[in-house]
């Protein structure tokens, strides 16, 4: 049995698994799984019917990942949605927020200060820096970088397997940099890199390297103003 | 304790917090939970592991809300589905469909005989007309206008902040007028007016204003047929 | 009350309905319901706060289906994530894998090994071959096929609906022949065809049929390369 500090408010038909770490002053919704290995930080809150610390499962067809065994480190501040669930081997800084439903895969880091919006989803292997912006139903794929104050409009979508699975091809994310914008409904190819402060505008397709400091919109995504 | 009339099929491990009010012939899930103040009127259902009448959050990094602390109110005949989450401080009308994974936020008023999709998301201060259509997976982002009859295709994506997070900008969603019609993947820009009868095109992205009766397709969505 | 087997690893609060059958080293997750009539092969495993076996909701907006009352029926070796839903009258074949959030509609039928990804959506009287990969966020719309070996990106959208509602039509999804490859956020129109292992690329908007083997691409999406 994992130790719940008197501080805690744990819900109704909550399952805390065994060797789960509860800070202080945390808050746990009703019928919320904390799973095996957890370490929830102070004043963390977590709302209702979510999964945390989930082990990625193994399937042939699925790609294995290393550190898949360490465990799922929620630290203080941070406030979990309903609904949501949150795998293993992922680490998420102070005061993040994440909303309901959305879902968060193994081997990542969200910094501190960062939204990650209703139904968002982050993929394996992501890291997202500071007082990042992920909106709504937006779709961070895997091994994509998101550097500081960076913002992902709602509904953003994401790729990083050029080949679509029929070829050996090392899987590559988006690169984003620091304040860059990524408008509404946005389209980004695998392995693409997004200049500092570079705006998309919603609905583009973005298929090459967009540089620092511009405007680019449209299918494919062009400067439109230097 | 809330009283549940005699006339209620609760599930099992459903958790109703206090000052809930329940009417007659109504079904709630197994595992759901209605938290406090949650009023549910006459013959009304709701599926398995939802979470209703959830209070907002309050994040620095996200804006205020007011009448946050009035209730969730669902009218009578209407129907939930399945791990649903809807926010206190909304009004949904008569006969109402919200469909699974769905999620509404506070302060939103959905009227009679509308549907919500699945996995659809309605966000914050938005109106939501009689007979509307909310497709799958569709995104009706905050300080949006639906007048009556509208239909939004699934995956549609909307945005209401013009310069995503960077300017002081009072944040407006679009305005679609009675009998629209959206077409799947579209995208709509913060404040456009889509107009009477008119129809959007599948993946077009609407940047400005749309006139009455007119078909608009591309990117950006240009009148194709008048 | 339904026979458990003593193989069987049942996690806490879990709900299983009556007439529900349950096969040897089935795995279900915490606060997960069964509902009545579900078949559950060997070796299957199930996450937690799942609903699997979901009879139709009987709407007069939406239409009725045949089939609603048979069983939900989960193959032998086959994986479901966390937070998922599943309607009876589908089959699910053996050594599939359903990500967390995935929902999965009535008198659906997924042939062996194939992988619906995390909160992909998969709506009624549709056929998904052998092999197929679904990935995050897609959404296969009502009475689509998926010949085997095809793979929809993340964020794919479909329709069925020709008229979005406002005339009788006969619903048709696209047919997706063997091997063909949908590149993330694609909008695929009403009855369309897409030919064997062509390839449609990242946000192109499919607006009529096209044929074996090409790549096409862009707004409406034309064949770029024979």
């Amino acid at each position: 049995m994992s130790t719940i500090p008197e501080s805690a408010q744990i819900g109704n038909h909550a399952v805390i698994e065994e060797d789960v770490k509860i800070g202080e002053n945390v808050v746990i919704g009703h019928n919320t799984v904390i799973l095996k290995g957890t370490q929830i930080e102070d004043d963390v809150t977590i709302g209702c019917n979510c999964v945390l610390g989930i082990k990625p499962a193994v399937n042939p067809r699925m790609r294995k990942v290393s550190k898949a065994d360490s465990s799922l480190v929620i630290q203080a501040g941070t406030r979990i949605g309903h609904l949501a669930s949150i795998y293993s081997g992922t680490q998420i800084g102070k005061n993040v927020f994440v909303g309901d439903h959305a879902s968060i895969r193994e081997n990542v880091n969200i910094d501190e200060e960062s939204v990650i919006g209703r139904a968002a989803i982050v993929e394996l292997n992501t890291k997202i820096g500071k007082s990042c912006t992920i909106q709504t139903q937006a779709y961070v794929t895997g091994d994509t970088t998101l550097e500081d104050h960076v913002f992902i409009g709602p509904c953003v979508s994401m790729s990083n397997d050029k080949y679509m699975g029929a070829a050996a091809f090392s899987l590559k994310g988006a690169y984003i940099k620091k304040g860059a914008k990524v408008g509404n409904n946005a389209s980004l190819l695998p392995g693409i890199t997004i200049g500092e402060n570079t705006i998309v505008g919603a609905g583009a397709v973005v298929t090459k390297h967009l540089e620092d400091n511009i405007v680019a919109a449209g299918v494919p995504a062009r400067n439109i103003k230097s």
